[in-house]
């Protein structure tokens, strides 16, 4: 009987995958390495499908529904992901692809639009709520009540390309001083020019240290992340924002950073105080399963309605 | 027969009022000069109903809603009104008030956001449009499928205070390099410093002339609507946005000002180019029975369910 729902957070370099009962307890969780390029990752969804089933005890066949998290452009109609650059991949009809070995429901989002939607399911959140990621990339996906809000186009919760500075550093997207160019893994990286394993670690070690560049960017990177809480505030007004993603491996180094930039904005501007921004920010947990939670909630609702 | 619904645009000169048939015709519309303190504004409340009695040649028992919008801090549900500065306003139980002398329902909505809906009724948005009003200060208000979208505390929409410039003038609300800095009437007058009945105006007419200032302050104008579009686009994404409020008297100035700002936008970021900001921004017109319209819906919307 067809009653499992996976959930496959894609990402540059691993899978995250998640099995769902009917009741939505959760079966089995596993990652493996992801694929590159066109087969590599349909391969990859296929290959950790049967890794679930195997660590999970359950025949491939109960699977009813997968749903796929992945970075870049996603047409969620089509099942189909444009620029995933970190995973080769320029179009793919991906949901096509999966089905030709695998034939049940598949769907596909954009993996910060997934997360959003697990972490708002994970929370519980009645009202409203954004998952702001702090990647490579800065974007936000808006959960309200419970559903994804998409906005006319999709761009709803991009606030990583707003801009904050007129003078700030050049964004990959042609603007200058996004809210990206402060506190995205890449761009922070970039200007940092050091190379190294973890540079968002090293900048932020060395501005303890008191050296001055590291200091720099270490604060741009909480007025980044405190600009974009502001930007869903005060033009969406969810009721709160988790963030999550790569740059938040440095745990509560950041979090307290944002924290603190949030109050500091607080006493400038009784406004800004009223909105108690630094009362409605956390941090997604390290290993939290929320964006894999989210593409299979994303899989389970592209079910047709007379088995969802 | 209780059946035509009022709808009052309360500004800091004049209340712009309007009657609308069952069917949603006009039947009436009058503008009375606005009054000064609660009294003052009550009765001119009072006022504005017979007026519009008078004009449409309809007996006031005829009228079942007055919907009210207003500036100021409102809480609809209680129908009070917090900080109306321009009407000598601190704290007026507005609905309560109209209501001893006029016992239909009465609702009291945000001016800008009550012009939202009217201006998105007007013209007739499925999905999602913004209502941008650069009057004394800038806010917008937003409407998703024909209703407004508040968020989580009232907040939606309060785009005038982003934070486009750390190195900007300091705002009203404390902060530095506010939207309102730089499109807000009222800030832009203060910065001119040079006085004047319209200093928006002498402000346009200058930078023709090529004053440096005049340019700088008018280039800054075209920026903060540039950018109040921008973050209504990247975070609630929605399909339009409509432009009014008082510094839109300059019309078609201001407006090939923003378009022009936002093409050059779009020139620098693919990304922003693919957003067509430009096509998706239009200004209200003058004399636009919009926000009356929308006032009239807030009361319309406060009836009792069984006769809406």
């Amino acid at each position: 009987m067809s009653v499992i729902r996976v959930g496959l957070d894609v990402g540059g370099t691993k899978i995250d995958a998640l099995a769902l009962a009917p009741d939505g307890a959760f079966l089995a969780r596993t990652r493996i390495p992801t694929g590159w390029g066109d087969h590599g990752v349909v391969e990859a969804v296929h290959d950790a499908v049967e890794a679930l089933a195997a660590g999970g005890g359950f025949p491939v066949s109960d699977v009813e529904s997968v749903g796929i998290g992945i970075p870049g452009l996603v047409d969620a109609e089509a099942g189909r992901v444009l620029h995933a650059v970190n995973l080769g991949v320029t179009e793919l009809d991906l949901a096509d692809a999966v089905q030709v070995r695998l034939p049940v429901a598949v769907a596909v989002e954009n993996d910060v639009k997934a997360a959003a939607l697990g972490a708002g399911s994970l929370r519980g959140d009645a009202h409203s709520m954004a998952y702001l990621n702090l990647g490579t990339g800065v974007a936000a996906g808006i959960v309200i009540d419970g559903a994804l809000w998409r906005g006319a186009h999709g761009t709803a919760g991009e606030v990583g390309h707003l801009c904050v500075d007129p003078h700030g550093r050049v964004c990959g997207c042609g603007q200058r001083g996004c809210i990206e160019t402060f506190c995205g893994g890449g761009a922070v990286s970039k200007a940092w020019g050091r190379g190294g394993e973890l540079p968002l670690r090293d900048i932020f070690d060395l501005a303890e240290q008191g050296d001055p560049f590291a200091r720099e960017l270490r604060e741009g990177v909480a007025f980044g992340a405190a600009s974009a809480v502001r930007s869903l505030v005060l033009s969406a007004d969810v009721q709160s924002v988790v963030i999550g993603g790569g740059v938040t491996a440095l745990g509560d180094r950041l979090f307290d950073d944002i924290v603190r930039r949030l109050r500091q904005e607080s006493a400038q501007s009784p406004f800004i105080g009223s909105l108690h921004l630094d009362e409605r920010i956390e941090l997604l947990p390290a290993g939290s399963p929320a964006a894999a939670l989210g593409a299979a909630l994303v899989g389970a609702a592209h079910l047709p309605a007379e088995i969802r």
